[in-house]
């Protein structure tokens, strides 16, 4: 997908072309999910979920889009792992080569983590998310759900609010839209915003309402309390009147505009139940659905050349 | 098989012609399993075990139950789960609908969960035990060994001892066998008797002795310590003496009467070994059985109409 | 495959016509597996991981291997199973015999756990290391490994070095090497080794140099701190001077000889990562590409009766 290796490690190096190509066989198997029914594109092939950070719903999304397509996955999760008795991740990504595993999904605490795992795998790597580098299928579940109500991916103005600095998914997200054609904006408190953020080609705004003014897209980030270590945190009160999204301030966006979500949300944090429910702009249970499609469009992708039918 | 919707929440609202339809169907498992071999009853279909209370027992045999019939299982347990970020269970909900589920299996600490849930997902719901409400599967696992051994589950006199105040073991099994026109005893310390259980239609017992005279069936119950939180627990050895199941105590139950335990058992606490492992008495092994079969053929009625063969 | 029961507990008890049979059956299924492609010999069959102890490593290969064969794997651990609830190891095993499982894959802290199971189920059992019994399948994989190199079994000279205190590798191996006609070393600090080692018919050393001298194999054992309780515990670094595999003392092996070990790897305490690393000697990823292959061809013998194709 990125070139010559069949990996998916991050945005970064993908053109508008490669994208589209996953969009649009994400449609089809949002259809296929829709209707019901087994697959047998990846019978007989392995995926190993190596999680070293807890998430059930990415690895469930994995899961569900794997097995869709026929695959046996094998879970492994740190606690109890090789890897608690020592073990390098070189090593354990040896031995996962040595099982002859067909597709790795990786979650890690460190950037670059997967990257170094696709150097050493003959396996087809996904990075499920890697420090605060790059999650690159939430930002195509993203792109997929925007594109189906807004029709296009270009020349859209999105605000991407709260804790840009420990947001993976951020950083995705943006990469994917300004070389989707689109605008940027991001909004966070002065403390959340990544140094050199601005090189990425995107508007800062410390001001919710001003960020908001005028957005098709509103992309609420989770505050990632458990990252923030000894940064400052805010109250949970405070944090919501300043930069939770509530009615009010959504009506600072245009009057069509989406509101999205990675989730698992805080309500009453970052984002008011009643905004979270609205269905006149909230896309936020859809971007789960378009997760197993677009998951599974990757898998499908990623494997065709192994699979000899590239 | 409760009406319209396609879940199972309870004993309670189920007709004895449903109960006995459930259970005719497990008979036709309880053969195919001991036979072995696939069924692709469930192919490409997907079942989520969301279990928020431990119980490896429960959750492996829904496990085989829907493997069995070819189907896609998925576990989430809440350990490290979004829950633990702070995701409501009606969020969790959403997302598992989002997904395209076919069946979730929930089991929580809070009774009203699996009808919450039940409520908000298109998934049939079944109930693999809410708090102290229901734990219906049981429950029909329990009727479908009394009746291949009593060939009937009517008029029979069924004794319920221990810890009642604690099960909704207790609870499936006095509304299934009241429903199917047996009568049911409950035996426990004063201080674990619920209030109200006499309105279930039963008899209560402080003396074990008087309230196993003349029953066909004894039904223990597993001593919940980790439920008891502040209520008055007795030490294991004084509880035996008064309500352990030992030979002394059985010899008041008809000859032929069945010893039945929902399992885990505490050896030495509510039951002695001795009793547990006497095979002229004991179903205790059976009831194991009996529960993949009553699953399989769960799964399987409350699909059939989404299958579309009903 | 240990006679009329369809149980593997321990290399002792196998003959070498046996055990050759295993390894032939291995080189089969390495050859299938770098081809890939799905395998039905276990459709329809359950295999159920019960890991008393954690083991990423081992219990991922066992998937893996059940899972190419087309078995339903069922993985229970016990965090959170039954046995936290106080029931016992047997009535674990009624509990899965009741639920008609074909094949028991056991890892467990006591030794003897796995005979014990045995005794009580009908399903096959597989020891995947009980306390420091025995662990078959790693020395039947290590087995493989050095046949396809070394061509044989017999008359070589091989030298198992580091905890073999609490080594159920070393037992494993010791047993099947001197089975097939090949002369074992030991090689450890006087505090790791066993009392009655030497009964086993192998050679003692404490000084590695001299027990390293001329060997064809150089088995290096993981330092299980975690099991060394009250016992002398030296520091990595001492440890490393005398009982580390570093090029100095490896140079006393014969120049072609192997260095294997069963992982995961406390680089630079047990092993130098430069002779870990070293592709001229090192099989050690070699060993994990076998140990699928291994537990391919075991589960296919032990299922073999059951199956009505032996």
């Amino acid at each position: 997908m990125a070139g010559r290796r069949r990996h998916l490690l991050g945005i970064a190096g993908l053109d508008p072309a490669q994208i589209r190509a996953a969009l649009d066989l994400a449609e089809t198997y949002i259809s296929l999910n829709r209707k019901g029914g087994p697959r047998d594109v990846l019978r007989g092939r392995t995926l190993v979920n190596l999680f070293f950070e807890n998430s059930t719903r990415t690895r469930t999304s994995f899961e569900l889009a794997g097995k869709r397509l026929g695959a046996d996955i094998v879970n492994m999760s740190t606690s109890g792992s090789s890897v608690a008795k020592g073990e390098t991740l070189l090593d354990t990504a040896m031995t996962l080569n040595a099982m002859h595993i067909d597709v790795l999904v990786v979650r890690h605490d460190q950037s670059g983590a997967a990257a170094l795992l696709a150097q050493k795998l003959d396996a087809a790597v996904i990075n499920a998310g890697d420090g605060t580098h790059e999650h690159p299928t939430q930002a195509l579940l993203d792109a997929v759900t925007i594109r189906r109500h807004k029709g296009t991916l270009e020349n859209l103005t999105v605000a991407i609010c709260g804790d840009v600095l420990h947001s993976r998914v951020a950083r995705s997200n943006i990469l994917l839209l300004t070389t989707m054609g689109s605008r940027v904006r991001i909004i966070a408190p002065p403390t959340l915003i990544p140094a050199g953020v601005a090189a990425l080609g995107v508007e800062v705004f410390t001001d919710m309402d001003a960020g908001l003014e005028g957005a098709d897209i509103v992309m609420m980030l989770r505050l990632q309390k458990e990252r923030m270590g000894r940064a400052f945190v805010p109250s949970a009160r405070e944090y919501f009147r300043f930069y939770g999204l509530d009615a009010a301030k959504l009506a600072r966006a245009k009057p069509d505009a989406l509101v999205m979500h990675p989730g698992p949300m805080n309500r009453g944090v970052e984002i008011a139940s009643a905004v979270a429910d609205d269905l006149q702009h909230s896309v936020i249970q859809e971007q789960v659905e378009m997760g197993v499609a677009v998951r599974m469009a990757v898998l499908d992708l990623l494997t065709r050349e192994a699979r000899g039918n590239a």
